[in-house]
């Protein structure tokens, strides 16, 4: 499936094998050790592919499928053509993902510095690191080994960054503390002078922004998003929180681990994001405001209150997810022409 | 009118070549041999200059004009100063357009591959191109005739650019196949890693991004505008479609071909945007959506359900575009003092 | 307070020195001479830091503060500690700002060109400058005294800076005239083309984009934020204004001195904001429009007529901000279920 000028096929396995890494279970499968040869959608899987079905919407396609081996629940076993083997799992995405991650490993065994990067003598380089042509690294900066420092990305000094992190293509990084794994996407600025100011008759005065920024663990951040830097205190990205393409994180958040935020989502200063929350595509946050555990905000809402732990929320500004639906049918209604009108 | 330091002009025309080339109609021209040296605005244009009026609401900067010529509707040619020659055009703007083309041409004569650029080895460049100070082009990639890879910026391994193509300063580009003429503009990032995982309580599991970014000719994507490469499938936008800066597009997306994405705007991952479709600034449009050839969406609305062709909608979430107004105007009386309310 | 890894500190000044820099009173301080060696918050604060308290919600922090001096609003001064020294300000924030610019001047000593630097010959550099690796800097271009031009940033041909301004790492400028004591952050890209063209059935024809981008002393420009350059006209950013990350800026809009432009807001082309505007985050302003001095618009606004100057508004579109609340209370009333309804 996978255009292979790009991205580089690691292995074969057997059906057995397959099943046993995603815990599935053989299902309609004689010949176990039956080779598979890559991943394919359902559509344009051959005999020697595995591919996946998700739910029922899909059975069709599965009808006519070619695959070698197709994941799915067991709901919809019944729905695969007669000779197709079939690995049974309740999670048939999450495993093609597994599945998909051993065939393409993605691995970057770049290593080396170029001779046209800048590394201040007092940076210290971990083992195995890259650093790509163009690239600069400030004075006392202490990066990991395995480190990826990509070309013309720019690190400041005495940044710390930790074991197997990636920094993208024309990335910058300053002010701030990195973890291990992390993958700052190119053009992504992390660490930048937060917005603060007081105003008055006299003119603006720049709040001095002396806080900085910490990324743990496992966090990616999308390409062109920006994480300003703290003004005193931190802003923190908590570990695996996965932030999308051109997101806005205002100086001093703190946002848990393992979140999810979306494209073109701003969160304004001084935030805090609990853990495990959802913000979808263009939300905004509030400065100071608080959102609990596991709160996920719908597309392009505007939260402008704290959220208590756990409540789906969408609006502008944001109201429970149910109040939401209605409010959309009520405003659907005012707009409809009155002969549309349906009687109340 | 244009700073000669950063546009070179190119060239004078008589007013008959200048009427001939944009199939205009000369009136009230006893000289159409005169020379006319540039372009300028109605208000600002001297003898030796063209301008143009699009409509009535400039007729009293028409009348105080000292344009050498005027480019205008035939329904506005009786308010032009009475000695001021005329090229009768129903499409003005347009007309002036290319004729301001003509006089700045913005032809980009640089050539060859700088010395600090790093050019893999297996690369291969067609003639003419520009490679500028500190872009990089990696293993494989296969650069058209004429291509500019501007200072800083980055094309990955095995990227294939058509004849023309221009790749911006400090843009990034992996993982793609891109046509002639393409216009990637500073910072943009075309290519990159979509935004897909698999979530449970044992944690996220990324899904493979496996798939490529398809840009077709004579597309032009904005400053900062992010385009990620499909999941499996590929990211697919048409001939001649016009992406402004900031614009977010998700993996899997497919636009179509003479599409206008205003800036800001966000396509989430997997939605389908057919031919000429026009989404104004700040519109969001939601994953697996389909909108139909021709639709236009308001600045800001939200899309969340599919689009049939030849709409028009706005709202959050949208709807057509007679009953947003409707909306806007119920909720507007709902927003009014009482004191102010009208009878209705 | 601030991690000296990143922030430099400068000297200790004693406690009258501090209070008559910002022309606070002392109060309850019988050692005026006692030295302050640095910034701190509230509730870190140690003898030898000085803190502020703005107003009544931090008493409670203050009560148990260690700080060395405290600089607060007399209206809350009884509540600080008895032993705790303390300067008052009606303006506490404010002053606490220029404190904390005296403690870390975040002064930028790096001069001098590096040698993997692209300087056109023809470019004239003033005294004092910075051109850091892989910066680039056009044919023409004038730089002023002290212009920092930071690694991998890009300085168009012509380009005209002035002194003291900064260009930050992996910017690009092109078609501009920038002003003094201007800050360009990380990623940011001015003076690209307009999005400007004709459509009809034959096609797109672009508009030729043949203004500049100016921007006057003292403007901040966000990270990855963008400012086209004007179609014929200028684009220009008055005065000490102040844009966010992310912000998109369209040709030929004119913004005032003064001004604030929050994270992710957008200003479609042509549009005219006064002075001392205030746009919250992901704001939208329509083309063409105006907004007069003073108007304060709420986030995620969408303004889509012009503004009376002094004006505070809010919502899609834009109302004055109390009809604004009023528009919200009414529909959040609609999306309440039936059961949780007032009477009306």
């Amino acid at each position: 499936m996978a255009d292979k000028r790009f991205f580089a096929k690691s292995g074969s396995y057997s059906i057995a094998d397959l099943a046993e890494r995603v815990g599935g279970e053989l299902m309609n499968c004689p010949a176990p050790d039956t080779v598979i040869e890559d991943v394919a959608s359902v559509e344009e899987a051959a005999g020697s592919d595995i591919c996946f079905v998700e739910n029922r919407r899909y059975v069709a396609a599965l009808g006519s499928s070619k695959a070698g081996v197709c994941l799915l629940p067991r709901n919809i076993a019944d729905r695969a053509p007669e000779a197709m083997p079939l690995i049974v799992s309740e999670r048939p995405r999450r495993a093609f993902a597994k599945i998909a991650a051993l065939f393409y490993p993605q691995e970057d065994h770049r290593t080396g510095v170029d001779q046209s990067a800048h590394v201040d003598p007092s940076a210290e380089l971990g083992d195995g690191c890259f650093v790509g042509p163009g690239a600069t690294i400030g004075a006392g900066a202490k990066i990991g080994a395995g480190v990826k420092i990509c070309a013309n990305a720019c690190v400041g000094e005495a940044v710390v960054i930790g074991d197997g992190t990636v920094i993208g293509e024309n990335a910058s990084v300053s002010h701030a503390l990195i973890g291990a794994r992390v993958v700052i996407y190119p053009g992504a600025r992390v660490g930048t002078c937060g917005f603060g100011f007081e105003v008055d008759e006299s003119g603006l005065v720049k709040m001095p922004q002396l806080g900085r920024a910490i990324i743990e663990d496992d966090v990616e951040i999308g390409a062109n998003s920006c994480v300003d830097r703290g003004s005193g205190p931190d802003t923190v990205i908590g570990r695996a929180t996965m932030i999308d393409n051109l997101v806005q994180i205002g100086h001093n958040v703190q946002i848990g681990k393992g979140c999810i935020i979306c494209g073109q989502a701003g969160i304004a200063g001084s935030a805090r994001i609990g853990n495990y929350v959802v913000l979808a595509g263009q939300v905004g946050v509030g400065g100071h405001l608080e959102i609990g555990d596991g709160v996920q905000v719908a597309a392009m809402s505007g939260v402008s209150n704290s959220i208590a732990p756990g409540q789906k929320v969408g609006g502008m500004p944001t109201v429970p997810i149910n109040d939401f639906r209605r409010q959309i049918a009520a405003v659907k209604a005012l707009g409809r022409r009155k002969s549309d009108q349906e009687n109340k």
